[in-house]
């Protein structure tokens, strides 16, 4: 008899996202012991010696619950049961800087960047599943920021992967109860202080219930989508960028207005949007409101005065070309 | 004094929508008797003479309630009032093909455009404001069909328009109000059981609750940023087609696995779709898992057998080509 199917539909997933790893390579497995990464961990101590890699895992230790520590301490140990070496404590400090999520995630990402480091590891897994996705998309939507911010999480992205990323939730939790694994529930996940949260446990509830229950596997897909979108055009930027550009100095750039005239909005805009950041405007603080006014020096010239843009930037149109300086007339 | 700012805002939308119209050129504006639409009527009717256009308004009785055509007599004659003409009712029969809101929709366009024809209109207003928007992108966003069909109803469709599309639906409720103009609320807009209804009274509103109120307008933006996404990849995928097509003759299409190897997924992929349909395959039917499988003939070639597609057509690789067609291996 085979494995669960939610155990056999996990390690399928991690094996496919390592095929291309070379033998002996370590891979470590990032841990909080809830059941997204507690079945991705059972699959790599499986996958991993299967495929000749060697396999850890790490957890975070992130200092904000009390009991956080003996907490993180078991799920290290439940690594070594699993015979994941190494098994190993990151314990950080969460600053306070962009709220507690943000602060929490930037600290977690540097002590597993840290640790990667370390080990020598070839590859970090993370659990995000289909679910998380869905939600990373509709938080992008509720911002408006375009495709690129619906198009969630990458399975691959730097050294770290994301092998579940296709799979539902409820396919880690089956796993996990099929391995008799004791799952833990972050009480932050329940937290309604958090955005997340409430998206996860108000509104994908309702959009199941309303539209139908593919809406999740739907919202995944529009990721994929909106992230191939992206790159492409983000692609077609690059080029035109480098073809419209006649001097780029530094804290000075000079663009070719014949040729921006000539691209589709969505290029040229983001074109822009490029030129602006490499003259020096953090890219932080331009908004796409900034972007349609240098847009408009293009589209819409009728001898407008200078756009003014952040980090004490402007630009100018003149003479067939446009100038993104901090001081353009000179 | 001037107009109430809601009625400023309504008549200026109005007046940029028709700047590019041809004096003496006739306006139509559709109108239910709706906040939306009756704001836009009065709105035409006064920027109209202003701009020396001539205009006029267009009612449908749909013949689905109780005492419908009273209701659009009532609205053509207050047409009458606001100085519009002709004021006029189309009276429609509504079908029963793909759903009760396709079908009403598809017999009310076909009536404005034959009146369009019939009367030589210009353009032919709707009512359309931002908050339509923000539930069409999320209608599109539950099909999970990618980019497209996240980016809405477009402001300009052939000799549509749609002038309210950046304003809030208050503003037009407000408009009204302050003209004194006499609400019909539709009985459809609140039966739940059409898709868009359960949207609008009960996702939208949790969605500003627990993510805050710019969630409205950030989905109008997502869509007019999807929506340039979308034209641009078009235009890409149009000429990459072009450079690709190795043979078109209508029934079978041979494209170049060599240039197609040098797209971007998203590119490649449209391509793909437009050769498939080039070669017969109804749009309709040809699913993202077909373009999926024909994709793998070019991305993860390992000798595969013919692809099939809908429609009777099926796809080749050999000797550096794709064949699509009814039997490419002819």
């Amino acid at each position: 008899m085979g494995p669960h199917p939610a155990v056999a539909d996990v390690r399928r997933a991690v094996r496919e996202a390592l095929a291309d790893v070379q033998k002996d390579a370590l891979i470590l497995t990032a841990c909080s012991g809830g059941a997204d990464s507690l079945a991705l961990a059972a699959a790599l101590a499986f996958v991993a010696p299967r495929l000749r890699l060697r396999a850890g895992l790490l957890t975070v230790d992130h200092q904000l619950q009390e009991g956080s520590r003996q907490r993180a301490e078991t799920v290290a140990a439940l690594g070594t049961d699993l015979g994941l070496t190494p098994s190993e404590v990151l314990t950080v400090t969460v600053g306070g800087e962009g709220g507690p999520e943000a602060a929490a995630r930037e600290a977690r990402y540097a002590a597993l960047s840290e640790a990667a480091d370390r080990h020598g590891a070839e590859a970090v897994l993370l659990g995000h599943t289909r679910d998380d996705q869905a939600e990373t998309v509709l938080l992008g939507l509720a911002r408006g920021s375009g495709p690129r911010s619906l198009s969630g999480m990458a399975a691959t992205t730097g050294r770290y992967r994301r092998p579940l990323l296709h799979l539902p939730r409820a396919t880690t939790v089956a796993a996990c109860r099929a391995q008799n694994l004791d799952l833990w529930d972050d009480p932050h996940n329940a937290d309604p202080r958090y955005t997340r949260v409430r998206v996860r446990h108000k509104i994908l509830p309702l959009l199941e219930q309303e539209l139908g229950p593919g809406v999740i596997e739907a919202l995944a897909r529009t990721a994929a989508l909106a992230r191939e979108d992206a790159d492409a055009l983000d692609e077609w930027a690059d080029s035109a960028y480098q073809h419209s550009v006649r001097g780029d100095l530094g804290e000075s750039v000079t663009l070719a207005v014949a040729e921006l005239e000539k691209l589709p909005d969505a290029v040229r805009r983001r074109v822009l949007r490029r030129a602006a950041i490499a003259a020096g405007s953090p890219s932080g603080v331009l908004s796409a409101t900034h972007v349609r006014a240098l847009d408009r020096l293009v589209t819409h010239w009728h001898g407008q005065k200078a756009v003014n843009l952040p980090g004490g930037r402007s630009a100018v149109r003149r003479r067939g070309v446009l100038v993104i300086a901090s001081d353009p007339t000179a």
